[in-house]
């Protein structure tokens, strides 16, 4: 139980006294603390950042990471840029290879023929680029869109017929190819921001000679995750779009992507069962804390507190904590702070979360773009 | 592959066309047959079936169940209470160990004062039961109380206390102790319902005489969960609280508590990029099919069209699957049918559902409790 002993170390936000439980609090001075920490360094760097938005889906926290320096947001499908575009976000990446057929054509038609938007889409193959062109065909303007390279995660992205997608999508489908992205999602792991960092920064730099190629500037060179967001914030790359860097988590600390300082977020959790030996139950089972948990990690989160304790099983509204013997314990009706293993999908499933600053509520925030998938 | 090519004898929904994906389809016709097939039985057997509305989180769907024979609802907590009581439904059992201090207390109290609702709330704890009592203090009528017992699932209730537990809650507490009740939640595995369905009963059994023993009525003597619907509705168990036995889900059609033709959900998916070899990625990911994955299941999910097919990882809008060599595999824009593994938390995630009959849609139905956690 080293991790659980580690975790001693994380100073979570303070709950707020007389919180409903299960809650979701999130401490906006480590949020801003964060926010400037990563934006500070990008831009004595020189490189801009446009935070993904699937992690908070808040529109405030968006504008608090503009009024930190980020450029832009990123977002993960048209349900979230709409949402942010309805809350006055005016400058929109969809880094995902939308099919746009049927309802999702005119979904990105009318976020297209918004003249208060500056929006780009991400896309990976020749019939989804195609696609991309006919929804919004007759435009007075041409769609902004970024090519997607595979630098190594084998999730999305066609880095060997680069040349040919480029090609295809800006001179015959009369797309306005603005540049290249790669998500370095290999680099969830202990070791592995360094080496997935560096194939970011190795795919790009081909990508981005591919455009030239083209004789096309590569406006975008953008790469993208927590983990490698300094070890890809490197030329040719000139954008990072980081997203769990704000609010932090406990996969983020336990890898060394966010500092002991950087976790922003905690559950608030009762403790509403002692009645097995050797446990206690909290009332934050699967549908608050997720079942996402890293091959790395052991249980559905930790709690800083009590560090020996094991959050070993959950059904829906059930968190069964082990206690190893000889062990502290938090007693019933204990309210803890647990720190979640992920923090995206936990606040997909809130539709608000409790804003504080050092354990003082600031607010009720909404998760604007709560349950927007697609 | 051996239950990948199973999987071809699910019947899921069929999908109605041009349908916006990623979304979660509900076939009607499917869920009443599903909803009388259990209810006929249970009546046959002369046993009261009370569901588990935590699966659907639907006022639509509950009063479905009811008019196929249901006497009422089990729910997870205050706030699914809540939604179910204001959308008309009034025999309600909180199946939890709900700890009623500050909010919830007034909350409770809210309930218990609604003149057309009969409530029924879970302990098994004497603290647990003192805060119910004085949340209620002062009021017309006692508050029904049910005690949990653990049946061999390990999660809550505490059957070697029981004789105390019952005697504190009646005698001092003046709480309307109305019966006892048990999850096997240990009988979601292969061959696990058989054992874990006389768990219950054993357990239920000793529970009922000591509740005798105290001279009190056992009113409510009530087993709950799909595997266990049918091999705990013995003598002396008079309800039965199964809840997924109404959609179905991959986990349940594997561990043969759904049969065939019971699976009413299926992810509608749209496959987005096929840039990596080996694979397609589809749009639902974590926050559509979640990471519930049971130790017995491989993958996030199973499409019964593709039954070699692997949903191996998601992201948070990204399903990679993997198509073993010389299988068949869909192509770029085509939708597909995936089977959830677990239904609960898949519906948590949506704020509406798409109801249909044989693949015509029949509405847009709210998930009226999504996001009802505490």
């Amino acid at each position: 139980m080293t991790e659980g002993r580690d975790s001693q170390r994380i100073s979570p936000p303070a709950l707020p006294a007389g919180i409903d439980t299960p809650a979701v609090v999130i401490d906006l001075d480590i949020v801003e603390r964060n926010a400037h920490r990563l934006g500070d360094e990008l831009s004595r760097r020189g490189i801009a950042l446009r935070p993904h938005a699937k992690t908070h889906k808040s529109v405030a926290l968006a504008r608090l990471q503009l009024e930190a320096g980020a450029r832009g947001l990123t977002v993960g499908n048209l349900g979230e840029a709409e949402v942010f575009a309805a809350g006055g976000l005016d400058d929109l990446f969809i880094a995902y290879p939308i099919w746009a057929d049927g309802p999702k054509a005119a979904r990105l038609r009318a976020l297209h023929d918004l003249d208060n938007l500056r929006l780009a889409v991400g896309f990976d193959s020749i019939a989804g680029a195609e696609r991309l062109a006919a929804a919004v065909a007759g435009s007075r303007r041409r769609l902004a869109v970024i090519l997607e390279l595979d630098p190594g995660n084998r999730r999305t992205g066609a880095p060997a017929q680069a040349a040919g997608l480029i090609a295809a999508a800006a001179r015959e489908l009369g797309l306005d190819v603005r540049g290249v992205f790669t998500h370095g999602g290999h680099a969830y792991g202990p070791g592995a921001a360094g080496p997935a960092g560096a194939d970011e920064v190795a795919t790009l730099t081909a990508g981005a000679a591919a455009l030239a190629a083209e004789n096309i500037e590569p406006v975008v060179v953008s790469a993208g995750s927590t983990p490698t967001q300094l070890t890809a914030a490197v030329a040719p790359v000139n954008e990072i779009r980081a997203g769990t860097y704000l609010i932090g988590d406990r996969q983020q600390w336990f890898i060394g992507a966010v500092p002991d300082d950087g976790v922003a977020i905690a559950v608030a959790a009762t403790v509403v069962s002692t009645a097995v030996d050797g446990q206690v139950v909290i009332d934050a089972g699967a549908k608050t804390l997720t079942k996402d948990v890293a091959s790395y990690l052991t249980g559905h989160g930790v709690i800083p507190a009590y560090p020996e304790a094991v959050i070993e099983r959950v059904s829906d509204y059930h968190g069964m904590v082990r206690i190893p013997p000889g062990t502290p314990r938090p007693t019933l009706g204990e309210i803890v702070a647990v720190i979640p293993n992920h923090v995206c999908p936990v606040i997909d499933l809130r539709d608000s979360f409790v804003a504080t600053r050092s354990g003082t509520i600031v607010g009720i925030w909404p998760v604007d773009a709560r349950g927007r998938s697609g």
